[in-house]
C-alpha cells in the first residue's frame, strides 16, 4: 500500500527540494529504483527515486513537445532563413501564452464577481490576481523593447511571409479587450471595417468573440458591485451623494463669499471662472441628467450610483470594509494604464519597422490607426481615473454615522465560509 | 481679502493643471499681472497670474541651488576631467536621495507600530508605505545596471581620488540596515573591524548610527505586533499553537502508518527518513526549548509566539482581520529580498571594475567582504521565508471557532477616529 | 616623501577594496594611525589608514550635506506634514539628477561632433555615452511607476503649496529638449503663452534657455554629419543617390508589367494604387523639390543629403566603416522613442492625480496639453523613424564599387591620435 | 500571372499595416474578394484581400493550436483546479520559450566563430545578436517576479503532482550553460549524482546533451578568436605582452623607490605589502607556469594567449579594429552576469516556497545546492570581470607602432563580400 495521498504534502521531500520533486506513485514504478540502485547511498537513492519513477517529467508536464516544436519559419520554408523571423515567432508566442494566462485570471476574477453576495474573504484572492495581471502587462510593455532590436532591413526580409504580425490582431487580446469591458462603440474603425470581420470565416473563433461581447465584462460586474456599496444607499441614516454635496455646496459657498471681497477687478474675475468651472463640474456628479449626457457622449462609462460607489470607496478609504475594494480600484487603473503603455510602446515599434508613411493616396495607414487606438475611448475604467476631479479635501469630508459605520464592519463580520 | 485657505483646493485652477499650479498668495504680490498684462486674454492671464505671483518656484520648492550644485568632479580639481566620474557622483547621489526616501517611510510606519494598539485604519496605510519601498529598491536593483557602462579603465582615471564608493558604505545605508533590524551581531566583519569604526572621528553621525542600534528596529516592532495575533493567545477557546500541533500529529501518525505498510524497503527507508525530518522540523516551532537553541545559533529570529503569529496570519489569510496583516508579510519578504538582490548586483559590479583579485597575501578583498554579505545574516524577516516548511495543506487545516472570529472581527469593528 | 602620483593607481590597495579606497595623502595625517594602531594587526591598519587619512570622505565627496538638506516639506512649513510630500520632492529631485547627467552626456557628444573631422576613434565612446542616456531614460520611464503609489487625495492635501510640479516644466528638461534638437516652432502652445514665459523674470535661467536654442542642437550636429557620409557625394565614381533611384526605378518598372498582366481587375486595381503610392514615396526621397516641401510642412526634418546619408548607412551597415554609425542611429531613435514613452507615462500620471477634467469653460487644460506634446512635433529624429518607408530588399542593393570600399576603409585607417 | 516575387516587397501594401499584412499568393485564392466586395470600397476591398486570402493566418503562422492547447493543470486532473497552477505552467512555458531562443542566437554565433576567418562586416550582427540574448537574460530574471505573487500555501496545493519545477532542471537551460562553456567539471553535485542523471533514460535528449559538452562553446570559440587578437603575436614588431610587462616593471620601479623613501614606517610596510602584492598579481599574466596552475585550480578559464588578446582589446579599444570586439567582451560579461543574477533571483524564490529547511538529516537541501550554483564556478568568462586587475593608467600604456596600426587597419580593409 502506498502513503496516502492526505499527508502526502508533508511528507514530501521537495519541502528541501529545488521545487518539488514528487514521490512514488505506484509499486510497479517503484521497483525500478531497488535494481538499478545496488551499490549506491541513501541520498541518491533518493533522487533516483524521484527521477525514475515519477511518471509525468519536466518536459511532459510543461508539454515541451509542443511548446517547443511550433517554431517554423516561413522564411526558411520559402527559400532562405531569415535569422530575425526565429525571435518574431517566439516573442509573439510568449505573448499569447501571457495572453492566455490574462484571460485566465481576469475570468476567474469575472466569475468571483458574478456571485450576488461577494464573500469579504475573497476579496484578498481578487487583488492578488488583479495585481498579478498588472505585474504581467508590465512585463509585456517591457518585452516590446526586445523586438526593437530587429532591424526593418531585416523584417522586410521576411514579412512578406506573414499575413499579420501585431499582437493587437490575436484573438486573445480581442478577448481581453471584450472582457475587461472594451465596448464595440468605441472601437475606432480600421478602413471602415469591423474588428470582427478578420475571424468572419472562422466560426469557432468568432463565436468566443461575439461572447466575449454578450457576457458580462469585468466593467459590468465592478459596475454592479460599487452599486451596492454600504453607505450609498438613499435610505441609509448616512447617504453619502446627500452628505457629499452638501459638503461641496458648503465650500463653493463660502468660497464665493471670498471672491467678492476680492478687491483686484482682474484676480476676481479669474477666481469666479474657476468657480463657475468647479461648480459646473461638480454638478455633473450629482445630477443624474448631466451624468447621463456625459455617458451618452462617450465622456463618462459607470452609472450614477456606480460613480458614487467608487467616490465613497476613495474617500473613506480607511475603514476596513474599504481597504480591499481601494486596493482593487488601484489596481483595475494600474491594468488600463499599461494596457495603454504597451499600446504605445508598440506604436513606436511599427513605426520604427514600417514608417508613419506620410504620403499617401488611399486608407488610412496601420500607424495612424494605431494611434488612434491610444485614445480615452480604449481606457475602460476611465471614471476612476477622472475621480481625482471630485474629491474635497480630507477635512471638508463629512464623518460617518455610528450606524452606518456598524453596517460596515457587519459586513466583515460574517465567517469565513470553509 | 484674499480667498480662505480652506476652499483654497476646490477653487485652484490647478485642477486643470499640469501638476499644481499654485495661485495668488498675497494682495501685494497680486498687482503684479494686473500691470502686465495689459492686453492679453484671461487665459493667458491665468497662467501668469501663476507663475509671476507664487513665492515659490519649481527651482526653490526643490531647492535646485543645493541638489545640481553638488557635482564636483575630483578628476577636474586634480588636473583632467575624466568623463565618467561625473556619472559615477549622480548615480551615487541618487542613492542618497532614495535612502533618505526609504528612512522617511521606514521611520513612518515605525512610528505607527510603536503604539500600543494599532488602528486597523492605518493598516491600509502601512501596507502602500511598504509596498512604495519595495518599488524603491526595485529601482535601486535596476540602476546598478547604469553604472555598468563605466569601463574600469575609467574607473581607474579617478578612482585615485575617492575615499570609497560604495553606497554600502554610505551612513544611510547603515541606517536603514540597523532600522530594518540588521543586528550589529550579525555583521561580517571586514577584515577584523567594527562597521562603525567608518564613523569614529564624526561625532554627529556615529550617535545617529547608535541610535539607530538602540532604538526598536522595524523588526522588533513586526514582533512584538505579531505576538499579539489574535487567536494566539493560550487562554482563547481556540489555540492557535495547540490545534495546529494536533493537527500536525495526527498527520504525522497517519503518515507513519502508511509508511509501516509499505512493503518495499528500500522506499520504506526513504520514507521513513523523511518522516523523521519532518517530524523534527515540525518540532522545532512548538518546543520552546529547540526554538529558542536555533536562535542562539542565529538560524532563527523570531520570538517562540511571533512565530506562531505569523504562522497563523499566512494559513488563515482569508480572514478580513488578516488581510492586510498577510499583505504586510508579503512586503516585508520583498523588502528583504529585492534588498538582497541589490547586494548581489552591486557585487557582480565591483567584480567587473575591481577584480576578484584571486591572488593576495593580506587582508580579504573587498570583493569576498561584499559577497559574504549576500549571506543569510543579513536577511531580517528570514524566518518568513522559512514559514513555507511549516504549512500542512489546506484541508487539514483546524477550522477557527465562532468565538474566536467573533473576537477578530471586533478588531475591525472599532470605528476609524477621525 | 609620498609615493608619487603617477604610480599610485597600481598599488592603489582598492584593488582588492568594495570601490576604490583612497590612501595616505600626505605625512601630517599619515601619522594618526601610528598613534591609535599600537596592539592592532597590519590589516586592521591597512583600512584605518584609509578611513582616516584621506581627506575627502564619501559623504564629502557627494556634498551629501547639500543633498540630504535640500528636503523641505511645505505643508509642514505651513501646518501639519502630508506624508507623500517627501516622495514628491524626492522623486523630482532625482529627476533634476538625472536631467544633469543626461545633459553632460549630450553636451559631450555634441561637442565631438562639433569638431570637423571626427575621429574614427572616438565613436565608440560616442555610442557608449548615447546608450547611457537610453539606459537612463528607460529609468525615468520606469520611476513614474514609483509616483503613482501616491493617491489623488493625498496629492491634494499638498498641492496648494506648489507652484509647479511636473519635470517637463523643469529648466533642465527644456534644455534637453533643445539640445537634442526640438524646434521652437514645433512647440504645441500651452494657452497661448510661449514656453518661455516661464522663466522671463529669471535672467539667468531665461540666458541658458535662449543659448540652448541658439547653439547647433545634436540633430543640427548629426545632420551635418550624414551629409559627409562616404559614398553620398555625386561625384564619386559610386552615387549613392543615383545607383539606389536606378535600382528602385527597375524594380518598379518590372512591378508595373507584372501588374498589367494580373487579369483579376479588382486585384489589378488594388495593385495599381499600391503601385502609385509607392512610386509617389520614393520620388520624395529623389526629388529635392517635394523633400523641400515636406519639409516645410514640418513632414520632415532633415536635409535632403543627410537623409541619403542615413538611407545609406541604413542600407550598407555591415561595412565596417558604417558599423557604429549605425549603432548611432539605433541609438538616436531609442532616446526619442523613451523619452516620448516617458512623456506619456507622466500623461498617464496626470490623469490619476488632477483628472481629465472633461467639463471646462475657459483654456484647454494642462492634460489636454500634455497630451498633445506627444505628437509627432516633439520627436526629433523622426525621419530615422520613417526610413523604413524607403527601404528595399537586400538583393536589390547595389553593390559598392572597389573605389569607394577603399575609400571608406581609408578613415578607418588613419591611426589613432594618442 | 501574379505580382513577380522579387519586386513583392516593394509594393506590399503592408508598408503602411500594423504589420506586414502580405498579399495576394496566387489566382484561385484571389477570386474570393471579388464575390464579396460587390459594393465595397476600395479601402474595404484592400484589407479584405489581405485576410480572406492569404493562406496564412495570424493564429496557423504561430501554430496557436500547440501553444494555447498545452496547458494542463494537474491539480485539475487529480481533483480540484489550483488556480495557481496555471501561472505556473505558463511562466515555465514562457522560460522554455525564451531558452530556445537564446539557444537559437547562441547557436548562429557559434556558427560564425567557427569560421577560420571571420569577415568584419558580420562582427555588427554578432554584437546585436549577444546584446539580444542580454535583453532576454535581463527580461527572465525580471519574469521570476511575476511568481513570487503565488504564495506557498498555492504551491503546496499543487506540488505534489509535479515531479520538478525548475528552470534550472530544464534540458534546454542545461544546453545553454554548455554551449555557453560551464565545464561539466565545474558543476556541483547535487546529493552526489551527475547532472546527466535527470535525462539518463531519455536518449535523444541525453544525445543532445552530450554533444553540447562536446562541441566547442562560445567560451572555446572566443577563447581561439581572442588568440588570433592582432598584435599578441611574438614576432611582430609590436609585441604586447613584451611592451606591456615592460610598462608595468618602469611602474612597480618606481613605486619601490618611492616606498624606500617614506619615513613613516607603518605606512611603509603597509605599501610594501600592496606592492609585492601587485606585483605577484601581474606575475601571473606574464609567467606561464603561474597562469596555467591557476587554470588547474579552476581560477582562470582562458588560455594565456587568449588573455592577452583580452588584456589588448580592453586597452586599445579606440582602435577601429577593436570597436566591435570590445563591445563582444561587455556583452558576454553582461550574459554572464544576468545570468547569475537570475539564478539569485531565483534561488530567493525557492527559499520563499519551499524555506531553507535548516533542519535535516540526509542530503543537502534543494536550497543549498542551488545557492552553491551562484559561485564563480558557474561564470564562463570569469577572466574577463577579473581583467581589472590587471590594467594600468591610461598614460602609461605602450603607443602603438605605425606598422601594427597598418595591420590592424587591413582587418578592416577587406571589402565586404555580397
Amino acid at each position: 500500500m502506498s502513503v496516502s495521498d492526505k499527508t502526502r504534502s508533508l511528507l514530501n521531500p521537495g519541502g528541501g527540494c529545488p521545487a518539488g520533486y514528487g514521490r512514488p506513485k505506484d509499486d510497479s514504478v517503484k521497483e525500478k529504483p531497488v535494481k538499478s540502485g545496488s551499490g549506491s547511498t541513501n541520498e541518491q537513492e533518493g533522487i533516483n527515486l524521484m527521477v525514475e519513477t515519477n511518471g509525468l517529467s519536466y518536459g511532459d508536464y510543461l508539454q515541451l513537445d509542443k511548446i517547443l516544436t511550433a517554431q517554423t519559419c516561413q522564411s526558411e520554408i520559402h527559400g532562405e532563413l531569415v535569422h530575425d523571423e526565429h525571435l518574431f515567432i517566439v516573442i509573439h508566442q510568449a505573448y499569447e501564452l501571457w495572453f492566455k494566462q490574462v484571460i485566465f485570471e481576469i475570468d476567474s476574477i469575472r466569475k468571483i464577481f458574478q456571485q450576488d453576495i461577494i464573500e469579504e474573504a475573497l476579496m484578498l484572492e481578487v487583488n492578488k490576481r488583479l495585481q498579478r495581471v498588472v505585474m504581467i502587462a508590465k512585463h509585456l510593455a517591457d518585452q516590446v523593447l526586445i523586438l526593437e532590436t530587429m532591424t526593418p532591413l531585416d523584417f522586410m526580409d521576411f514579412r512578406d511571409h506573414l499575413s499579420t504580425a501585431s499582437g493587437f490582431q490575436s484573438l486573445q487580446f480581442r478577448l481581453i479587450e471584450n472582457k475587461l469591458g472594451v465596448k464595440s462603440e468605441h472601437r475606432v474603425r480600421y478602413n471602415r471595417s469591423n474588428y470582427r470581420d478578420v475571424y468572419k470565416e472562422k466560426e469557432k473563433e468568432l463565436e468566443q468573440l461575439m461572447k466575449s461581447e454578450e457576457d458580462p465584462s469585468l466593467f459590468d460586474l465592478i459596475e454592479r458591485w460599487l452599486m451596492r456599496t454600504p453607505g450609498t444607499n438613499v435610505n441609509d441614516d448616512f447617504c453619502f451623494s446627500k452628505s457629499y454635496q452638501d459638503a461641496i455646496n458648503s465650500i463653493l459657498e463660502e468660497s464665493l463669499k471670498d471672491i467678492e471681497n476680492e478687491s483686484n477687478p482682474k484676480v476676481r474675475e479669474v477666481l469666479l471662472n474657476s468657480y463657475k468651472k468647479k461648480k459646473e463640474q461638480y454638478s455633473s456628479i450629482f445630477d443624474q441628467e448631466k451624468h447621463d449626457s456625459l455617458i451618452a457622449r462617450g465622456e463618462r462609462r459607470l452609472s450614477f450610483q456606480a460613480l458614487h460607489g467608487a467616490l465613497m470607496i476613495s474617500l473613506y478609504r480607511e475603514e476596513p470594509i474599504f481597504h480591499l475594494p481601494h486596493q482593487v480600484l488601484q489596481s483595475l487603473m494600474d491594468i488600463d494604464s499599461l494596457i495603454t503603455k504597451w499600446r504605445y510602446n508598440h506604436v513606436m515599434l511599427v513605426q520604427r519597422m514600417l514608417g508613419s508613411s506620410q504620403i499617401g493616396t488611399g486608407g488610412s495607414s496601420g500607424y495612424q490607426y494605431l494611434r488612434s487606438t491610444l485614445s480615452e475611448r480604449y481606457k475602460v475604467f476611465l471614471d476612476l481615473f477622472n475621480l481625482s476631479t471630485f474629491l474635497i479635501p480630507r477635512q471638508f469630508l463629512p464623518p460617518l454615522t455610528k450606524e452606518v459605520t456598524k453596517i460596515m464592519a457587519g459586513y466583515l463580520y460574517t465567517p469565513v465560509q470553509r
